[in-house]
């Protein structure tokens, strides 16, 4: 692997979670450590990514046993108060790199629970966060049967973040604009394509969990699609297959470039995945492909509804 | 191949048009009926579709050139005036059966030329018409260069067909809600979406036209990314590569089903492809990952303008 101007260095981590939270911890750090330290060809990644949930079983009657309170986006969260995401925030700081910190289950108002992604800078602060907005409920017969609103509240709102001042810390000319996304979110076009055409996206970030249901006939395909309808770059990390029982995860978390390639993916397992994102590609692809200055605005409208922040 | 109560046979016919009009219409005069006459087991398609610009070269500088008048629907199509379409209209009385009549150059007002499909009933009458909206204006460096704005004008409506009466002759029970796209369009997800959201299509046509550049890159990927975004039958007919110089189209016509699956496909030459759209598949996807109904409209809308007809 060898450095490219503007490309950025990213490390997925895909783990499985068990029932000790402190164990979770502590295997997630490791595994974090790992990511920063054994990175090929000396290429040190500038932003690690966790999968959806990684503190916690992915179960209903697990997800508010399990939940932590998260502040908001300011705040210094080597301080507390979530544990698991004060063990991320030390090391980010430790290390001097940004965290998406995949999603753990949000203690929220009135004994809500949410399933909340988190963006944490290299000095341990909380940039961003995104609870998902689009729930896992599905029925597949003969397949997988979930439903995430049996115990989890919906957010209320789209997350993207601003690359201008690089907040990241990632030292590129053009930083990312980056979109938040929790798996399913994935799903629906209209969030991904706001990311890009109202908020100027260029990398879209989705921690995940497909199962061995979804996962074989659409993770590669929604992933790479949301790719090519947006020209983004897809990051995709998943929670790995547990070895026993358990929500069978598909894995196969993937780097998707804004072309629709994938290059990058990992096994089932546990496992470190390393990609460059050459950011330049992004406007090669609009370029050659411009898809986004040929849309029919008079034909369609997508846009955000007006209304209280 | 059995037949299932809800099934709709389907024949893509895959060719190639040469510098000649009288050929091209006595070839895919010769292989629609290939395509009604040699179906396997027995089951007689009831609509057969033809790929983009198939009585023509697909080049910017011949559009002009093979263009034909089209009258506006409900028009006996065997009357004329456009040779390639009374051909295909008188076929389709003949046989008693509906055909997707591709796209061929049409000759507008003003010494304008579009890029039009027609859907033609069992009767010969002309039941829709779509101008591509989307034009093919890219230019992959070491790939592919393509203005069809050179010469093309676009059309200025989404087409969709209601089933209610069976327009199409099928005797289904519930005859499919079909919508029309050509090609490019099929890039752009807000289309399919309104035409499943609003329109509530079951089954998406999309005569078409990838090459060599984009085809192995992204034409498995735009059409398997439209049936599972809208949970719709896809039937992509390709045109097929020329075994000399000429545009290189992709071939590979694919008919996918709700879940995304694959469940036929053509080569690169020409051939008929023949499937059953076994349509109640669109209600089991439909129930079993219900992303129509759980869309967040509270945070983005799709709609189609008010506007003048």
């Amino acid at each position: 692997m060898t450095t490219v101007a503007s490309a950025l260095p990213v490390a997925l981590v895909q783990l499985c979670a068990t029932e000790d939270p402190g164990l979770n911890r502590r295997q997630a750090e490791a595994w974090l450590e790992r990511a920063v330290l054994d990175a090929p060809a000396g290429v040190r990644p500038r932003l690690l990514m966790l999968p959806e949930v990684w503190n916690a079983p992915y179960a209903v009657d697990r997800f508010a046993a399990f939940a932590e309170p998260i502040p908001e986006p300011g705040a210094d969260l080597t301080q507390g108060p979530s544990p698991s995401l004060a063990m991320v925030a030390s090391l980010a700081r430790r290390h001097g790199v940004a965290v998406i910190a995949g999603s753990i289950p949000e203690q929220g108002d009135a004994g809500r629970t949410y399933n909340t992604a988190t963006l944490i800078d290299h000095r341990g602060v909380l940039l961003a966060k995104h609870r998902k907005v689009h729930l896992f409920d599905v029925d597949v017969p003969g397949g997988i049967c979930f439903r995430e609103s049996d115990s989890l509240t919906a957010g209320d709102s789209l997350t993207v973040l601003s690359g201008a001042g690089d907040p990241l810390g990632t030292d590129l000319l053009e930083p990312p604009n980056l979109g938040l996304l929790i798996c399913y979110d994935i799903r629906f076009p209209e969030l991904a394509l706001l990311m890009q055409q109202r908020h100027g996206c260029t990398v879209l970030a989705c921690p995940a969990a497909f199962n061995t249901t979804t996962g074989p006939r659409h993770w590669h395909l929604v992933m790479r699609a949301r790719a090519i309808d947006t020209q983004c770059f897809v990051i995709a990390c998943s929670s790995a297959r547990p070895q026993g029982a358990g929500y069978p995860s598909y894995g196969h978390s993937l780097v998707v470039d804004p072309w629709g390639a994938v290059i990058a993916e990992a096994g089932e397992g546990e496992q470190v995945l390393h990609a460059q994102l050459d950011l330049s590609q992004v406007g090669l692809a609009r370029q050659a492909i411009p898809t986004g200055l040929q849309r029919r605005r008079d034909l369609y409208q997508l846009r955000e509804p007006e209304g209280p922040a």
